[in-house]
């Protein structure tokens, strides 16, 4: 049998195909050791640990292909680790021939994905999603980016991938909280994007709670393919076609920075934020009353954690005046207009943004 | 009278003027502070102790534009300084909205360049180049980049400025050292693209040393629109027409990487590299012999240093191995084939090099 990309998603300088199956993980390996040169993966410990074993052992022995595994979470995602992975391209003479594959999470993909946007001014980049959030949402479309201590992805670049792999019998291997934050961005594209894709995931929660796996390739081909969509329209974030991806994350991404990016899931933290874009919607007329019910109920159903925090409320308006969106320092948002429909926001005043916190 | 720029520089996504003038910098100085919101200046203390020092004043009276002044020097371009310049955006809430302004020489603009091309994901950037490098080199085409301590450039970004402006007057105030560097880039021209302009060159010498007003307008304009050309034609470097460019950077960043980036200018190295590979074309027949004495006749009738060191051979072919342009280890070379024109070589074996080395 001879497998089809899922979809192709073209960009300024060409277009990339984004591979989706299931349980083909070495032969994703095999292909991408067969098809380039000095390939030079980067991973994280966990990821090795929980499914990356045969495949790293099939690459080592694969002479032209190096791993580089870096301590997993978000504090990788720095300029300090991107320096380091930078001293070893250096010292494995990786020069432009080569390739850098990113075996991973989101963290693994935004830094693997910044260091080939930036080494010799741009290597080719290869994604092999293991999460969820990294399958549905962060290894199509081209961000790139890393911390720092006042702010996340403040630093980046938009570089696109050669070609991006997903296996998601990968995503029976993750623990819960790691399914469902994957699972938040799921339904941040129903909301936003898709209110048929809403309407199934409410029909369908009993399957996807038990990791189906029909239910899980349909799920990240409907959402990847909803991803290449909005990404071929604006591929830089210059025309707001893009910024409808940022559902809940200008509060999620204030949340992370406040209480730390290790304290919630960055799909927790951006289904907190859900709940408080939705609330701002309504309050400001935007949307009519009962979405955010809605919202809240599938959330809830498949197990997401989305109560947001109580307190630090000031703290986090001060992160989100910073934000990149921001306009001269006020904060601008996305919210639901409609089912499956939503728009970025005129900047919004101070007080009205604590009135939905408050009522999140 | 309205100026008009000296040309427009094409790109994939658009556009950008050069506008190149003598003794009108305050003038330049007010229409970036009128013409733009949170610009955020990097320079560096030299540039503004030399000719900035009224721009600055005049800057200063814009509560809209913030000054960042660098150490002096080549060590100022590396991650840790751009790490520091990340900070201060932060901490000035610069956003997407907000103008980076690079005034200084090669240092400042290809650090600015980086910080504007990952400043979250990219904001606009416009150059204002103060030595004769800068202006008929490094401010055109959108290279940007920073140093790891071994390699120079290895990490960096393409990256279009939105505008370039040129004031020639400042060329007079730069020290003999600055100014012969820059020529080295001059007569590089002369040799890889425009046969004419190395006659010019030869036949204007007086002038040039003199710094005569007229004939640095006309050389400016000349190198900047040769600059324009090529990079239009090749923007990301891919198709080899844009190497030629770097004919003599090979040799010349291995020197500055062996024997440390002050020991001599730019321009010097390159100039000195640009001896040696005329020294290979004509030892691999690729060029009739002779052209490597003319070049040398005017490198020196310009004043310009270009004895190739006598030693550290083998370090400076290791560091050529791990040159971005190498394929798999083996460097490769742009080499003068005729007057006015170069192409870039296939990969060059050891021998070959250190000869050429040797002999130059």
């Amino acid at each position: 049998m001879t497998r089809q990309p899922a979809f192709h998603v073209r960009h300024a300088a060409g277009q990339y195909p984004v591979w989706i199956d299931a349980a083909w993980l070495d032969e994703i390996g095999e292909r991408i050791a067969s098809e380039n040169s000095n390939c030079f993966v980067i991973t994280d410990e966990n990821v090795e640990a929980l499914h990356g074993t045969a495949l790293t052992r099939l690459w080592k022995t694969h002479a032209d292909v190096l791993i580089h595994s870096l301590p997993p979470g978000e504090d990788s995602k720095c300029l300090d680790v991107a320096k380091q992975v930078y001293d070893e391209l250096l010292n494995h003479r990786i020069d432009r021939q080569g390739t850098i594959v990113a075996l991973g999470g989101g963290v693994v993909g935004d830094l693997a994905g910044f260091v080939a946007a930036t080494w010799m001014r741009g290597i080719p980049l290869i994604q092999i999603p293991t999460t969820l959030v990294a399958q549905v949402d962060s290894s199509i479309g081209g961000k790139t980016g890393v911390n720092l201590t006042g702010g996340k992805n403040m630093v980046g670049s938009f570089w696109q991938p050669r070609s991006v792999y997903m296996d998601t019998a990968l995503l029976k291997t993750l623990d819960d909280h790691e399914y469902t934050s994957g699972l938040a961005e799921v339904v941040k594209y129903g909301v936003v994007l898709d209110a048929e894709l809403f309407g199934f995931l409410e029909s369908h929660v009993a399957e996807i709670n038990a990791r189906d796996e029909t239910i899980l390739v349909d799920i990240v081909r409907r959402c990847g393919r909803l991803k290449a969509q909005v990404v071929e329209e604006d591929e830089r974030e210059t025309l707001g076609r893009r910024a409808v991806l940022n559902y809940g994350h200008t509060f999620g991404h204030a949340i992370e920075t406040v209480f730390g990016y290790g304290t919630w899931r960055h799909g927790h933290a951006v289904a907190m934020g859900m709940m408080a874009a939705a609330r701002l919607a309504e309050s400001l007329g935007m949307v009519a009353s009962g979405l955010a019910e809605r919202q809240a109920r599938l959330l809830a159903a498949l197990r997401i954690p989305c109560d947001f925090p109580r307190e630090r409320h000031d703290e986090l308006l001060e992160v989100m005046k910073r934000d990149k969106k921001a306009r001269n320092g006020r904060p601008v948002f996305v919210l639901p207009v409609g089912p499956g429909v939503a728009r970025l926001s005129d900047p919004i005043e101070t007080e009205c943004i604590a009135r939905a916190m408050r009522e999140a």
